[in-house]
């Protein structure tokens, strides 16, 4: 029985999707509009479902960090109702039609931007995201399967009766937008063995879940999110402008994917670089680990609080937190085969004077973003001006790095003749 | 043993990717006229292991159809020879640089195009697939690993051999393309699991193949090649130029993905199609499997040759031969219904002269590609105006339908700035 009601929710997906696709944007946008309202004016059902799910987490020993990541306050309820509305008034994905031709027999071709059709989405506990991923879904025409973490169950549930509600007063069917009600462990893998039904998932979570979905999946994934990020240092940068710009990177917010784990400086620019840097940097409140030469530019066995002798755990590692690690190279390539080594093709820059050696890092380094004299931070959809962002793939489909609307969309190529053959 | 030898020929196709990723268009394309020269100049020793392989094939009892797909003839060789000089002639996929613009903060964007990275194409039986693949791969910069069919091995053997040592020969890794030697079915399921290394699979092979891959592949996988393809005639319709178009769309090459597989026929228009249609298919050597509505409309009981009563099963079948079924429907809503609960989304059209029904057909029915008066033998990357053909994808990826050479590759995102941070 259990199983039956995924694939009858993945039936109804399907034909909701199909209903969906084709409203027109005015539709779709009266949607997000209708659940900002309905957000507004939720109030104490929302609230109380919250609490309810905040005391069991709670009471079932769940992470602090964890819980309160799934706490609703009105300010996280405010920013949430900003997104529908934000969201709403984006460029419509969907309808564009490019790469049109007129071939020699006359046949007139044309590829039509059309919605990707049923999105499954799986997701740890933070409510905000089931708005998000409503939102994103009917913008982009694509109905949703949502699995969100157990720890907001009930909130989710209020959060879908009334996103569902607000499709339906607008047009919209209900259906589009739908959640797994159950914390069944089971229904994933039947989730992910409905490849006739869903046409993408999109995994949030840490490896745990990526490897749950790599292992059942039988329809295309989008991974991404896990970002060990670089920054080289060669020897002709400039080093008093090279330091806020780490900072940067580090500090502005650490706990995210594009944020600075590795400084790799070139040896020439060590000793001018680094005492300084480093200083900077604990000044930030980072916990910087170095390399044994990196240790010795700053002045070998003077012991500086907030630097730890680093050891191999430290580079490849995501920190997600204010720390970084720093090492000593001899050269370009030395600095790029360190992240080939070590990275994870998500954000990677080089900071340099050197023309010959920015065109070189830029083509030789195989990230999702490369940089010459910027900050790893502005790998984001909205940072790289693409509207709302989906996720941020470090998988090399068709698409990479932020994946916008129009990364949930597909296209179909329409054709119109005179009764023409192929001769 | 065997296990870490697929491990090494995947370490091996990264190390080969990334370097010919980097080489010039110049470059690659030389591989390619050197891969047609040394096939011209390959000569007996090609077809000694052809001759073994196909005698072996008989001895094992293979197909006969399978046998012959695997004969090398002078023929097929020269084709073999046209198809890399043509590549080579085709437009570069890589280094285009697109949707460039400049952030209000001064960072300099854009997209640049590069290679997937490594692909694992699994194929059956045909030699001029593994030169069509290192071709393809080569002029994509991706490297590749095989896996071929048994009935080929010495050959495919042969074939390696000879375009690995024309890349040498030009400053091409000999590692970007690569063969599994072994016919352990074991290597299989070891090649799907390394999405370390293998960033697309493309199966080229029946439904066993397509299961397979789909049970064990942990990395992207393009699909495709299997179309259910409908026309639905319309009232309005100009019945005259029906009957070529579709006697076109099933006669012009029955055994390929676009044929055409089921007509239908608005019902105030059969009476005038179906025997003049019928007649002109039937004329071409066309087995037709009619509905008992268009039974009918032939005359009730008349028999006629090729005529026959269709039964469930000859709808939503890919008959890649010389038959087709008919069926009337008493609208456009009934045929596009009918094409969602039978179509495979390859390629569907309609014929019509109702500019509302034509829109709407394009707009409603699902298909990679959907065409208004026009034979559904166009959808294929040389009519499309692609060059070269990968596959036709019928999954919803980014990339749908026809996947030109273009497909074959991703992008990255490169940023310049002037030691900019984000705020």
């Amino acid at each position: 029985m259990v199983g039956s009601n995924v694939q009858d929710m993945g039936a109804r997906a399907k034909r909701a999707g199909r209903a969906l696709g084709l409203l027109s944007a005015s539709v779709r946008n009266a949607a997000l509009l209708a659940i900002a309202d309905a957000l507004e004016q939720a109030g104490s059902v929302l609230y109380e479902a919250n609490e309810i799910d905040v005391r069991d987490a709670k009471a079932a020993g769940v992470a602090p960090a964890l819980v309160d990541r799934s706490i609703l306050t009105p300010k996280r309820l405010a920013s949430m109702v900003v997104g529908c509305r934000d969201t709403a008034g984006l460029a419509d994905p969907l309808g564009q039609t490019f790469d049109g031709r007129t071939m020699a027999n006359g046949l007139r071709l044309t590829k039509k931007r059309v919605p990707l059709g049923v999105l499954a989405v799986i997701f740890e506990s933070r409510p905000n995201v089931t708005i998000d991923i409503s939102v994103l879904a009917i913008k982009t025409g694509n109905a949703v399967i949502m699995r969100g973490g157990k720890e907001s169950l009930r909130t989710n549930k209020v959060l879908i009766d009334l996103v569902r509600g607000a499709c339906r007063a607008v047009g919209v069917p209900g259906d589009a937008v739908q959640l797994i009600r159950s914390t069944d462990r089971s229904l994933v893998p039947e989730l992910l063995a409905m490849d006739e039904v869903i046409d993408l998932v999109i995994p949030r979570g840490g490896p745990g879940l990526q490897a749950l979905v790599k292992k059942h999946a039988t329809m295309p994934v989008v991974y991404g999110g896990i970002g060990v990020c670089h920054l080289f240092v060669d020897a002709s940068a400039d080093v008093n402008k090279c330091i806020p710009l780490i900072n940067n990177a580090k500090t502005q917010a650490p706990s995210v994917c594009n944020a600075l784990d590795t400084v790799l400086v070139h040896r020439e620019v060590a000793a001018a670089l680094l005492p300084p840097m480093v200083d900077d940097l604990v000044g930030s409140g980072v916990r910087v680990y170095c390399d044994e030469d990196s240790m010795g530019a700053l002045g070998g066995s003077v012991p500086r609080d907030g630097v730890v002798a680093a050891d191999e755990d430290h580079f490849g590692r995501e920190f997600l937190s204010l720390a970084l690690s720093v090492k000593v190279v001899d050269s370009l390539d030395q600095g790029i085969e360190h992240i080939e080594q070590y990275g994870t093709h998500h954000s990677d820059g080089i900071l340099t004077n050197d023309f010959a050696n920015a065109m070189a890092f830029c083509d030789r380094v195989d990230s999702a973003a490369v940089y010459v004299n910027a900050s790893t931070r502005f790998t984001d959809g909205g940072q790289f001006g693409l509207g709302a962002e989906v996720a941020i793939s470090t998988q090399r489909m068709h698409a990479r790095g932020p994946l916008g609307l129009q990364e949930l969309t597909t296209y179909k190529w329409v054709a119109h003749g005179d009764y023409t053959v192929r001769s």
